[in-house]
């Protein structure tokens, strides 16, 4: 196992608040119906801002957070699963709207959908450890609100754009990752997608007729049976490697999959309600941003202090699964 | 530095031989042009074949070849710029089609455009190195055809398509990674893109007219200036780190940038000119899988053999550059 130290984690929010009464108007379900029926009362879209200037002014705040400077990073991963271009890779993106031209730190993106933070987490902690780098920054902006399909309302209001950034570095202070388990498994790996806009279904191919096939698309009672199915077995191991739990851990901080999934999850897996941390309701589901947004806010609300134990539990398309157990 | 030991390369062609002379015709450019002036022969595309296919059987043939089988493999990277879906990740979508539902090993996507491979070996190294994985499988199958702009009968006429993959893994006989240097020069970030297709320019806004703002644009003149620029210094500290000269090296594995920028890239920076293996007159610039594809070329006749100190030369959109010294 290796050792990590989460210098910071900043957020910078979109500059559109939503609330769900004008999504309900949007997808012409009853007014209060995404609020009452999906537990989600509002969300922030990038539109005036772009994501890439989202992703850039959190990156730049994790920076100043960590207490450096943008010499002193020598590595940036983005890590989601909405993309600025197809190429080049979304982090050289963010590092031209960063301006930063002068310096040469390579530049590279790490894609699990919305489990692309936490396994960028978990593999540049072996870099780091190793010497390879000493700062590494990692970057989820996600604006799942480009490709939302507004005739399925129980999907598309589910989602919030939004942008955070972590810097990982070399450090005394680094505690030891006490888990990490991300498993993939491609039974589920239709359960949800975009089908269109790369080889299977080519950009040029899209016509008003077929535009559902370039928006998002979910079965999420099949991600939420095949997860619970799945999960049982690794809390098992975690708690058995680590001889730890649910007393011991401060917080779980969850991919805020949907309000519905998250609070059935905790009843049928023995998760402690009150341990889970949820910002679903007030931002939506970011995607690959969801977990360090949840973690960002629990540092911020108190719920999280140093050395407290914390779960990251993500659940992802592929369908993937992670979940690791670290001191903060 | 890390050890790596590289137990298999293994590739797939597409099933469409493509002569020059061909794409003469498609480019309504003098019957020739392509062969004369662009310096490539022939390549493949993936056709009948999907590009998924492709990547699977590269999967399949590198496990078998590195002794293996299936339950060994703990973890599967696909690296690669074009991709099969934008959700869930390229490696998820290769493990779906080699219909291993009943293995849970994790799948992830590195993506640093033509660097994706080099990239992904250095990463996955520190982690199998630090025991969290045995076997790691990197799949860079790649599918330029789709995108081409036949307009730019000079960037278009350079790709060809390509699947290959390589098992890294724990091993007695793993070597040192002699030097490993990745950089990104953001200033470049243009010189090489696809605009279209994501957040950037949703496919949703294609139309017939802005056909192109979906398709591959490149000024390779302008990559080529800024690549030469910037390698003597990497090459310089690669050499001094090393105590190395090429005297030392077997082979250098570049990027099949172009036949052009690779001959002047020899003399501009002293690389000799017969150890550059060309694999693009053939078989064109596969992307991510130029790397490992002019590898296993490379094996396959005799050109690099077990204990030989080979140069990796990346170049790729970004603009990122990477370079590594490693002992096969």
């Amino acid at each position: 196992m290796t050792k990590l130290h989460i210098a910071s984690i900043a957020y910078e929010l979109p500059d559109r608040y939503v609330l769900s009464n004008e999504l309900d108007e949007k997808c012409q379900t009853p007014i209060g119906y995404a609020e009452e029926h999906i537990g989600i009362k509002s969300r922030y879209y990038f539109d005036k801002k772009t994501v890439l200037a989202g992703g850039a002014a959190a990156a730049q705040k994790a920076v100043e957070q960590a207490g450096l400077t943008w010499a002193d990073i020598d590595c940036m991963v983005a890590a989601s699963a909405t993309k600025w271009q197809p190429i080049p890779c979304m982090a050289a993106c963010i590092k031209k709207e960063l301006g930063l031209n002068d310096l040469s730190f390579p530049c590279f993106d790490i894609d699990s959908t919305c489990l692309s933070f936490m396994v960028a987490l978990d593999s540049l902690s072996w870099l780091v450890q190793g010497g390879k780098y000493k700062n590494v920054l990692i970057v989820s902006a996600e604006q799942p609100s480009g490709v939302l399909n507004w005739q399925q309302p129980k999907s598309a209001c589910l989602f919030g754009d939004m942008a955070v950034a972590a810097v990982i570095g070399q450090s005394a202070q680094a505690k030891k990752v006490l888990f990490s388990s991300f498993s993939t498994h491609a039974k589920g790996a239709d359960f949800a997608r975009i089908k269109g806009g790369q080889l299977a279904k080519l950009s040029t191919y899209y016509t008003p007729e077929n535009k559902a096939d370039y928006l998002f698309d979910m079965n999420g009672r099949s991600i939420y049976k095949a997860t619970a199915q799945v999960l049982p077995d690794i809390f098992a191991r975690a708690f058995k490697e680590t001889g730890l739990c649910w007393d011991d851990i401060a917080m779980v901080i969850p991919h805020q999959a949907s309000p519905l999934a998250m609070t059935l999850m905790c009843k049928k897996l023995g998760i402690p309600l009150e341990k889970m941390m949820f910002t679903i309701q007030d931002y939506g589901n970011n995607v690959a941003a969801s977990i360090p947004f949840a973690f960002a806010k629990a540092t911020e609300q108190g719920k999280i202090k140093r050395g407290d134990k914390v779960m990251l539990l993500g659940t992802s398309a592929g369908l993937s699964i992670g979940v690791m157990l670290l001191e903060y």
